[in-house]
Protein backbone atom coordinates (compact mmCIF):
# COMPACT_ATOMS: atom_id res chain seq x y z
CA UNK A 1 0.00 0.00 0.00
CA UNK A 2 1.48 3.53 -0.95
CA UNK A 3 1.92 5.50 1.61
CA UNK A 4 -0.62 8.42 0.14
CA UNK A 5 -3.33 5.38 -0.27
CA UNK A 6 -2.48 5.12 3.89
CA UNK A 7 -2.71 8.73 4.70
CA UNK A 8 -6.11 9.27 2.72
CA UNK A 9 -7.59 5.96 3.90
CA UNK A 10 -6.42 7.14 7.64
CA UNK A 11 -8.20 10.56 6.88
CA UNK A 12 -4.49 12.24 7.45
CA UNK A 13 -4.73 14.97 5.26
CA UNK A 14 -1.67 16.62 6.00
CA UNK A 15 -0.18 13.51 6.14
CA UNK A 16 -0.99 12.84 2.66
CA UNK A 17 -0.01 16.50 1.87
CA UNK A 18 3.36 16.34 2.76
CA UNK A 19 4.12 13.82 0.53
CA UNK A 20 3.73 16.33 -2.20
CA UNK A 21 6.55 17.79 -3.73
CA UNK A 22 6.46 21.78 -2.87
CA UNK A 23 6.46 22.40 -6.37
CA UNK A 24 3.76 19.30 -6.96
CA UNK A 25 1.80 19.83 -10.37
CA UNK A 26 -1.98 18.73 -9.99
CA UNK A 27 -4.13 17.94 -12.60
CA UNK A 28 -8.13 17.45 -11.65
CA UNK A 29 -10.48 15.54 -12.70
CA UNK A 30 -12.58 18.72 -13.46
CA UNK A 31 -10.65 21.80 -15.63
CA UNK A 32 -7.68 21.60 -18.13
CA UNK A 33 -5.47 23.77 -16.16
CA UNK A 34 -3.26 22.44 -13.97
CA UNK A 35 -2.65 23.70 -10.38
CA UNK A 36 1.33 24.22 -9.09
CA UNK A 37 2.38 23.69 -5.73
CA UNK A 38 1.64 21.79 -2.29
CA UNK A 39 -0.53 24.66 -0.79
CA UNK A 40 -2.80 24.96 -3.53
CA UNK A 41 -3.86 21.24 -3.44
CA UNK A 42 -4.17 21.14 -0.02
CA UNK A 43 -7.49 23.06 0.25
CA UNK A 44 -8.45 20.95 -3.00
CA UNK A 45 -7.90 17.43 -0.61
CA UNK A 46 -9.42 18.63 2.56
CA UNK A 47 -12.75 19.05 0.46
CA UNK A 48 -12.82 16.55 -1.75
CA UNK A 49 -12.50 14.27 1.35
CA UNK A 50 -15.39 15.73 2.97
CA UNK A 51 -17.17 15.33 -0.82
CA UNK A 52 -16.47 11.92 -1.20
CA UNK A 53 -18.96 8.95 0.74
CA UNK A 54 -18.02 5.36 0.80
CA UNK A 55 -14.53 6.12 -0.44
CA UNK A 56 -12.77 3.41 -0.81
CA UNK A 57 -9.31 2.21 -2.62
CA UNK A 58 -9.45 -1.23 -5.17
CA UNK A 59 -6.83 -1.47 -6.59
CA UNK A 60 -3.28 -0.22 -6.93
CA UNK A 61 -0.68 -0.67 -9.71
CA UNK A 62 2.42 0.01 -8.73
CA UNK A 63 5.27 0.39 -11.55
CA UNK A 64 7.90 2.83 -10.35
CA UNK A 65 8.21 5.80 -10.41
CA UNK A 66 4.27 5.72 -11.28
CA UNK A 67 1.16 4.74 -9.54
CA UNK A 68 -1.77 4.23 -10.31
CA UNK A 69 -4.81 3.95 -6.86
CA UNK A 70 -7.69 3.15 -8.25
CA UNK A 71 -11.04 4.04 -6.30
CA UNK A 72 -14.50 4.30 -6.22
CA UNK A 73 -16.53 7.10 -4.25
CA UNK A 74 -20.41 8.02 -4.11
CA UNK A 75 -21.50 12.03 -4.23
CA UNK A 76 -24.80 12.31 -3.28
CA UNK A 77 -26.71 9.89 -5.05
CA UNK A 78 -24.04 9.28 -7.85
CA UNK A 79 -21.40 6.47 -8.27
CA UNK A 80 -18.04 6.72 -9.65
CA UNK A 81 -15.00 5.42 -9.63
CA UNK A 82 -11.35 7.03 -10.13
CA UNK A 83 -7.69 7.10 -9.91
CA UNK A 84 -5.11 8.85 -8.43
CA UNK A 85 -1.88 8.74 -10.63
CA UNK A 86 1.10 9.52 -8.70
CA UNK A 87 4.46 10.13 -10.38
CA UNK A 88 7.48 10.44 -7.75
CA UNK A 89 10.85 11.99 -8.55
CA UNK A 90 14.04 9.83 -7.09
CA UNK A 91 13.47 11.02 -3.37
CA UNK A 92 10.25 9.69 -3.14
CA UNK A 93 8.09 13.15 -3.75
CA UNK A 94 5.34 13.29 -5.77
CA UNK A 95 5.68 15.52 -8.01
CA UNK A 96 2.84 14.83 -10.47
CA UNK A 97 -0.55 14.05 -9.13
CA UNK A 98 -3.31 13.48 -11.97
CA UNK A 99 -6.95 12.55 -11.02
CA UNK A 100 -9.41 10.61 -13.60
CA UNK A 101 -12.70 10.17 -12.59
CA UNK A 102 -16.07 8.12 -14.77
CA UNK A 103 -18.71 8.61 -15.28
CA UNK A 104 -19.44 11.77 -16.78
CA UNK A 105 -22.55 11.81 -14.33
CA UNK A 106 -19.97 11.54 -11.54
CA UNK A 107 -17.54 14.56 -12.33
CA UNK A 108 -20.93 16.81 -12.55
CA UNK A 109 -21.83 15.66 -9.58
CA UNK A 110 -17.82 16.33 -7.89
CA UNK A 111 -17.66 19.61 -9.84
CA UNK A 112 -21.16 20.99 -8.29
CA UNK A 113 -20.11 20.12 -5.02
CA UNK A 114 -16.73 20.86 -5.16
CA UNK A 115 -17.75 24.35 -6.03
CA UNK A 116 -20.30 24.76 -3.59
CA UNK A 117 -17.58 23.60 -1.13
CA UNK A 118 -15.01 26.15 -2.52
CA UNK A 119 -16.87 29.22 -2.94
CA UNK B 1 5.06 -1.85 -24.40
CA UNK B 2 1.35 -4.13 -24.03
CA UNK B 3 -0.11 -5.71 -27.16
CA UNK B 4 -2.94 -4.03 -26.59
CA UNK B 5 -1.30 -0.78 -26.58
CA UNK B 6 1.01 -2.24 -30.00
CA UNK B 7 -2.20 -3.06 -31.75
CA UNK B 8 -3.72 0.22 -31.16
CA UNK B 9 -0.71 2.14 -31.71
CA UNK B 10 -0.48 0.38 -35.43
CA UNK B 11 -4.93 1.26 -35.23
CA UNK B 12 -5.52 -2.58 -35.82
CA UNK B 13 -8.52 -2.29 -33.92
CA UNK B 14 -8.65 -6.14 -34.86
CA UNK B 15 -5.92 -7.29 -33.49
CA UNK B 16 -6.77 -4.88 -30.03
CA UNK B 17 -10.45 -6.29 -29.86
CA UNK B 18 -9.05 -10.42 -30.58
CA UNK B 19 -7.36 -9.79 -26.95
CA UNK B 20 -10.63 -8.96 -25.17
CA UNK B 21 -12.39 -12.02 -23.39
CA UNK B 22 -15.54 -12.79 -25.67
CA UNK B 23 -17.38 -11.72 -22.15
CA UNK B 24 -15.30 -9.10 -20.78
CA UNK B 25 -16.74 -5.99 -19.24
CA UNK B 26 -15.73 -2.56 -20.85
CA UNK B 27 -16.75 0.24 -18.25
CA UNK B 28 -16.70 3.84 -21.02
CA UNK B 29 -15.94 7.34 -19.34
CA UNK B 30 -19.30 8.73 -20.27
CA UNK B 31 -21.38 6.38 -19.03
CA UNK B 32 -22.09 4.30 -15.39
CA UNK B 33 -23.77 0.83 -16.79
CA UNK B 34 -20.99 -1.52 -18.08
CA UNK B 35 -21.33 -2.96 -21.73
CA UNK B 36 -20.36 -6.83 -22.02
CA UNK B 37 -18.91 -9.17 -24.72
CA UNK B 38 -16.16 -8.36 -27.32
CA UNK B 39 -18.91 -7.82 -30.05
CA UNK B 40 -20.12 -4.61 -27.70
CA UNK B 41 -16.85 -3.09 -27.23
CA UNK B 42 -16.06 -3.94 -30.80
CA UNK B 43 -18.07 -0.80 -32.43
CA UNK B 44 -17.33 1.55 -30.00
CA UNK B 45 -13.18 0.75 -30.27
CA UNK B 46 -13.80 1.60 -34.02
CA UNK B 47 -15.44 4.68 -33.15
CA UNK B 48 -13.36 6.06 -30.85
CA UNK B 49 -10.72 5.81 -32.83
CA UNK B 50 -12.23 7.84 -35.62
CA UNK B 51 -13.10 10.62 -33.37
CA UNK B 52 -9.47 10.84 -31.34
CA UNK B 53 -7.15 13.04 -33.15
CA UNK B 54 -3.42 13.29 -32.30
CA UNK B 55 -3.73 10.31 -29.86
CA UNK B 56 -0.70 9.07 -28.31
CA UNK B 57 0.46 6.42 -25.17
CA UNK B 58 2.51 8.59 -23.04
CA UNK B 59 2.85 6.06 -20.02
CA UNK B 60 2.26 2.55 -19.16
CA UNK B 61 2.11 0.87 -15.59
CA UNK B 62 2.78 -2.56 -15.73
CA UNK B 63 1.46 -4.47 -12.58
CA UNK B 64 -0.07 -7.64 -13.25
CA UNK B 65 -2.72 -8.99 -13.95
CA UNK B 66 -3.46 -4.99 -13.92
CA UNK B 67 -2.25 -2.38 -17.10
CA UNK B 68 -3.11 0.94 -16.89
CA UNK B 69 -1.90 2.74 -20.54
CA UNK B 70 -2.32 6.72 -19.99
CA UNK B 71 -2.81 8.57 -23.01
CA UNK B 72 -3.14 11.77 -24.90
CA UNK B 73 -5.61 12.75 -27.41
CA UNK B 74 -7.76 16.01 -28.91
CA UNK B 75 -11.22 15.76 -29.81
CA UNK B 76 -11.87 18.95 -32.29
CA UNK B 77 -10.15 21.84 -30.14
CA UNK B 78 -10.81 19.58 -27.22
CA UNK B 79 -7.31 18.28 -25.44
CA UNK B 80 -7.62 15.32 -23.25
CA UNK B 81 -6.06 12.91 -21.30
CA UNK B 82 -7.11 9.45 -20.16
CA UNK B 83 -6.21 5.99 -19.17
CA UNK B 84 -7.38 2.65 -20.23
CA UNK B 85 -7.26 0.24 -17.56
CA UNK B 86 -6.97 -3.36 -18.57
CA UNK B 87 -7.48 -6.60 -15.76
CA UNK B 88 -6.37 -9.98 -17.27
CA UNK B 89 -7.02 -13.20 -16.68
CA UNK B 90 -4.55 -16.08 -16.21
CA UNK B 91 -4.34 -16.95 -19.42
CA UNK B 92 -3.75 -13.10 -20.76
CA UNK B 93 -7.30 -12.05 -21.50
CA UNK B 94 -8.88 -8.97 -21.07
CA UNK B 95 -11.17 -9.62 -18.67
CA UNK B 96 -12.27 -5.60 -17.60
CA UNK B 97 -11.62 -2.83 -20.24
CA UNK B 98 -12.22 0.58 -18.68
CA UNK B 99 -11.54 3.81 -19.76
CA UNK B 100 -11.41 6.91 -17.50
CA UNK B 101 -10.63 10.44 -19.02
CA UNK B 102 -10.19 14.41 -17.71
CA UNK B 103 -11.03 17.16 -17.63
CA UNK B 104 -14.30 17.06 -17.57
CA UNK B 105 -15.17 19.51 -21.05
CA UNK B 106 -12.86 16.45 -22.61
CA UNK B 107 -15.45 13.98 -21.68
CA UNK B 108 -18.37 16.15 -22.57
CA UNK B 109 -16.75 16.59 -26.34
CA UNK B 110 -16.22 12.75 -26.87
CA UNK B 111 -19.71 12.01 -25.70
CA UNK B 112 -21.09 14.55 -28.20
CA UNK B 113 -18.78 13.37 -31.22
CA UNK B 114 -19.48 9.18 -30.16
CA UNK B 115 -23.11 10.41 -30.33
CA UNK B 116 -22.89 11.32 -33.80
CA UNK B 117 -21.29 8.75 -34.60
CA UNK B 118 -22.63 5.94 -33.55
CA UNK B 119 -25.91 7.70 -34.36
Amino acid sequence: VHSFRAAIESRDVDAAVALLHEDVVFRSPVVYTPYRGRFAVEPILKAVIQVFEDFEYTRELTSPPDHALVFRARVGDMHLEGCDFLHEDPDGRITEFTVMIRPLKGIQALAEAMRQRLS
